[in-house]
């Protein structure tokens, strides 16, 4: 570590706001910048530990003096360094090549350049307006065309917006349909309209029973559809469902076609699901959140066959395609919808006497006023990669998981169901001779948990895991770090051994 | 400028993933901070312009060379450089001492300290578990305690979540109000409640149309409050429509005050407001996402006296307080609430069977799924400035208001309502013998707009301007610059003055 100079015990009070561009500051800023490279340094260097795992209440107590509280007057600029790196000391090392907790991990230089080139820009506040981020709307603009060409609509005609992640997004496409088909909503609530449903798979992401909660439709009115066993939604199971639907009275209107699911990572068969939303009049959106990336690799969009034929799709860079959180993109293939459904003409906000062509001003479209610029990094990293590079990206963690799977598939003590996401079974030896029946689903259930605390105590790697449906506790793998290797896949089944052996 | 290594012309692509933290990449992300912090200091700069206006057009063709179409093939780190710095060059300053555009401007050291250190946690993905973001689930508890100390709740009880902005704050208010008097909309819909009516100023924010709009209650059913000459609503006016929507059979549900107006900066009665509130049993809800950062000043959080009896409140730290964006804060009074209104118990993302206190893990009380890491930046400045800080901070950008409305009272050419944000028309020598009446008014509304227009292709400095209700295009000033002095408020003036003289 270094020595800080004296001029660090100066509050920054003192110096800040002030003294902003000053030397003393300056340097203060390149100290930080020097912690940062050696974390850097050490997150990829694969001794050291993924998470120093303290409980909430040693944290709060102030462990190695490491003080949380808030206080009335400033530190010192050398306590604020002391806290930096108190901070990222006891965070989780999430770009590690051996965490594969969520379905979004590793760290790209591209990535981290643009987060470091934000810091210059000051983005502080931006309404999305032309005159505030020039820059930023165009490169917006760009990239979603680019995006929705990909999905393959023709020419990349349509429109979307980057939202604050997925669950947004979602509830951006449910907010859609219902002004698509009931604009009057919009003024006169839900009371102007009769008695809508929407359906999604019984394994979709929890948002959309969010989106349906918060936006007045109720949860009851979002209909859950049975699954196959590979966990794809089972097209007649949704007919027979909207059928009732109607028989009863209600309007079904909006479909989910999940494209990776968050457990399994499924793929439901889209364009046996858009027959259908034709053939009833439905919204149809795909959720591509998780599996949205697929759609840059020629070896694996095919698991999205009928993507183009969505109304609108949830798309999230920052999950498979390793773009730092938060972007998430919602795309609309009918243009002037997004605009509609939220735009409030604030005139105080949107002025159209402005000296440019203000159809550049995006703002309106969203349900958030200022928004945080998120397409920076994106577009950045897709200079720096290509299309190609995001390809060679995505093909590779698929191949990971072929790896994994092919690894596990017949070794003593693993079971695992046939699904994209590799999830698994450690089963245990004193466990392996148990019939099948409620005992050992009761003692196998208890064995990822105590396997993923041992894990996080002893800071080795971090896998997630999750019961799901019928079936107990089990793993869940999840490939999206650029940085991992085969030989970090043999590490973490060698380590659930490890640590699970005697359980 | 400096000169690039030859190893530049590599494509990133070849360097990354596969090598992040090697040489050659920690090289390229140490030249991307050279090309920060001699952004910084220009920043800084009065001489440097705000601004280099092009019209879109311009951009989209390549201005020298600056291409923002994305391409198949990676470019090399020479071309990401190049790439970074013609971003920079093309972006506005908003942390330049003379940009007045927006409601948070300016740039903190230690807010960039945040960022800095954002680039190195990799914060890729936060569900805000305990598990996953151990550090930042703590340092958000307890800034939200203390804030909700500061709004007076007794020992800081309550509830509250870090949100993408001040929008989606007062969404959350919505939908917890409504959850609060009608928990069976979650599961029926709004078909399960009365005819709901909401209330608020008619020169609050747009985001509570937006999301009446959104949450299915529809933008009629808000009904807008009168104000007084200073944009204040008057309380006889809510008790009036409170009665006579009940006498139409609504249901009032929910009131706004506002604290701190978007144009004007003006302060709701909130006591008065209150009063009302308890007596027809309805929520009341304030929007300080411009004027909360007042309460951190003894000298002038009067303005938000009544605060303590709200249900919740919306604080924006990332406004007037000068942390970068996007820093809000919705707070709830009542415990459970949060949680009650959008838990989903999604068991796939919190299993009940970990190893530490599961009460820690935040995220079914959120909208969203991932969340952005909003606390850190906001955590570090209180750490780096104190309590004390901020309050010096908000003392000093009102008292420049002070400083600018004293000015230009008595100036000739200079008109202005009274208001808290200094909000004014300046007048033209051509038009100043003109009688009041229609001509005046039109011509005057085409000022603002085109000194604001020359200002931008000057690139000396910004200020917004708006109409409102009756008054035509005005400009409003908003200080929350630490940067600015009263040099930069004469600088204003003065450039106005000579930009508008001849209109």
């Amino acid at each position: 570590e270094f020595n800080l100079p004296k001029r660090y015990q100066t509050p920054p009070a003192q110096l800040l706001p002030a003294k902003n561009g000053e030397e003393p500051t300056m340097q203060f800023l390149l100290e930080v910048v020097e912690i940062l490279t050696s974390y850097i340094r050490k997150t990829f260097d694969r001794s050291t530990k993924v998470l120093d795992f303290h409980h909430p209440h040693q944290l709060l107590e102030g462990i190695e003096g490491f003080n949380l509280e808030l206080s009335d007057q400033p530190e010192s600029l050398e306590q604020i360094l002391v806290d930096c790196r108190d901070t990222l000391k006891y965070g989780v090392r999430t770009g590690h090549p051996r965490f594969f907790n969520q379905l979004s991990t590793g760290l790209d230089i591209v990535g981290l350049v643009h987060l470091a080139l934000q810091v210059s820009l000051l983005l502080v506040w931006f309404r999305f307006t032309y005159e505030i981020a020039p820059v930023f709307v165009l490169m917006e603009q760009l990239t979603l065309k680019k995006m929705r060409e990909i999905v393959g609509w023709p020419d990349g005609e349509g429109d979307g917006i980057f939202s604050p992640g997925g669950a947004i997004s979602n509830m951006y496409s449910v907010m859609i349909a219902r002004y698509k088909f009931f604009p009057e909503v919009k003024t006169k609530g839900m009371a102007a309209a009769p008695r809508l449903v929407l359906f999604t798979s019984e394994h979709s992401h929890y948002s959309i029973k969010k989106a349906s909660a918060a936006l007045g439709f109720g949860t009851e009115n979002l209909i859950l559809l049975n699954t196959d066993e590979r966990g794809r939604v089972i097209p007649a199971d949704l007919e027979a469902k909207v059928i009732e639907a109607k028989r009863k009275g209600y309007v079904p209107l909006f479909v989910t076609a999940t494209a990776g699911t968050t457990v399994y990572g499924a793929f439901d068969p889209i364009n046996e699901i858009a027959d259908i939303c034709e053939k009833y009049n439905m919204w149809l959106h795909v959720d591509g959140a998780w599996g949205g990336g697929l759609l840059m690799s020629r070896k694996h969009r095919h698991k999205l066959n009928g993507v183009e034929r969505a109304n609108s799709v949830t798309w999230n860079p920052h999950k498979m395609m390793g773009v730092p959180l938060q972007c998430s993109a919602i795309l609309v293939r009918e243009r002037g919808l997004l605009q509609g459904c939220n735009s409030m003409c604030a005139g105080y906000l949107f002025q159209p006497d402005k000296q440019y062509d203000v159809t550049y001003d995006t703002g309106d479209k969203a349900i958030q006023c200022g928004r945080h610029v998120d397409i920076f990094k994106f577009w950045l990293m897709w200079k720096a990669k290509g299309t190609v590079g995001f390809e060679q990206h995505i093909d590779k963690c698929l191949d990971l998981s072929a790896y994994l799977y092919n690894k596990i598939k017949n070794r003593e003590g693993f079971e695992m169901p046939q699904h994209t996401n590799v999830c698994f079974w450690y089963i245990p030896p004193s466990l392996r001779s148990l019939p099948d029946g409620e005992e050992r689903r009761q003692r196998l259930h208890k064995v990822a948990p105590k396997i993923k605390a041992m894990m996080m105590e002893s800071g080795t790697t971090m896998v997630g895991y999750q019961p799901q449906g019928d079936k107990v506790n089990f793993f869940r793998m999840v490939i999206s770090n650029p940085a991992a290797t085969r030989s970090d896949i043999d590490f973490l089944v060698e380590e659930i051994e490890r640590l699970g052996h005697d359980l």
